[in-house]
């Protein structure tokens, strides 16, 4: 299969790898966003959440926990931002799950988890609710 | 304990309820950044992915996959964005672990999912990643 993730992987792509154990690799993202950005994967190869095994994912979560502890105290971080992205809308670059750590400092200037606080329509996220409900 | 989603959990302050299971509550966000921002939350307090255990973790990520499934087809999603901040130097605002499911479109303008692609220096991405190492 032609995916990047899957090469880095199977070590055919170098990377700074920080941790591995059966199921999970994470290495060092490239193109980090600030100091210490980390890349969580699975080996075996799922394109994103809704591919994913159950098994698969959790061992993911542990290896995300243990990172996240890890990263914050290795770069003295104030604070971790845990993200992932599924589909190319959602902001997802190379399709084969991946999760990122992102240490955060106050005033570091990274924006991605502000937005606005702004109250929503009331009506329109009960419907919404509706929605989703139906689908669970 | 003075916190507001245990008291959302509890029903002593009303929210848009789309699921709950014995370890796991999940609300509509009433500030989202976009149409099905769906918050999911463990029912036993805890502050951060530092804090959490590891079993509500896991019953916090089991909810996050049926949730994002259906949210994606409730609200007929192109994408999904799943984020977790830790700390306030994060964007944490809630001191209870909550994960962000965020319905993404092509062009929805939310900008979360976006940073420049720039490559890092490795010699420090290097360094770096020998810090977390020391860690594990």
């Amino acid at each position: 299969m032609d995916c990047i993730f899957c090469k880095i992987i199977q070590g055919k792509i170098p990377s700074v790898k920080v941790y591995e154990d059966d199921n999970v690799f994470a290495f060092m993202d490239i193109n980090p966003i600030g100091t210490g950005h980390t890349l969580v994967v699975p080996k075996t190869h799922a394109e994103d959440i809704f591919e994913i095994s159950e098994q698969d994912a959790i061992e993911v979560l542990r290896a995300v926990r243990i990172l996240s502890t890890a990263i914050k105290k290795g770069v003295q971080a104030d604070g971790i931002n845990i993200l992932q992205l599924n589909g190319k809308a959602a902001g997802q670059v190379v399709p084969h799950l991946h999760v990122h750590i992102i240490p955060r400092w106050f005033d570091d200037g990274i924006t991605i988890s502000h937005w606005p606080m702004k109250a929503g329509d009331m009506d329109k996220i009960k419907e919404v609710a509706e929605k989703i409900k139906v689908e669970l």
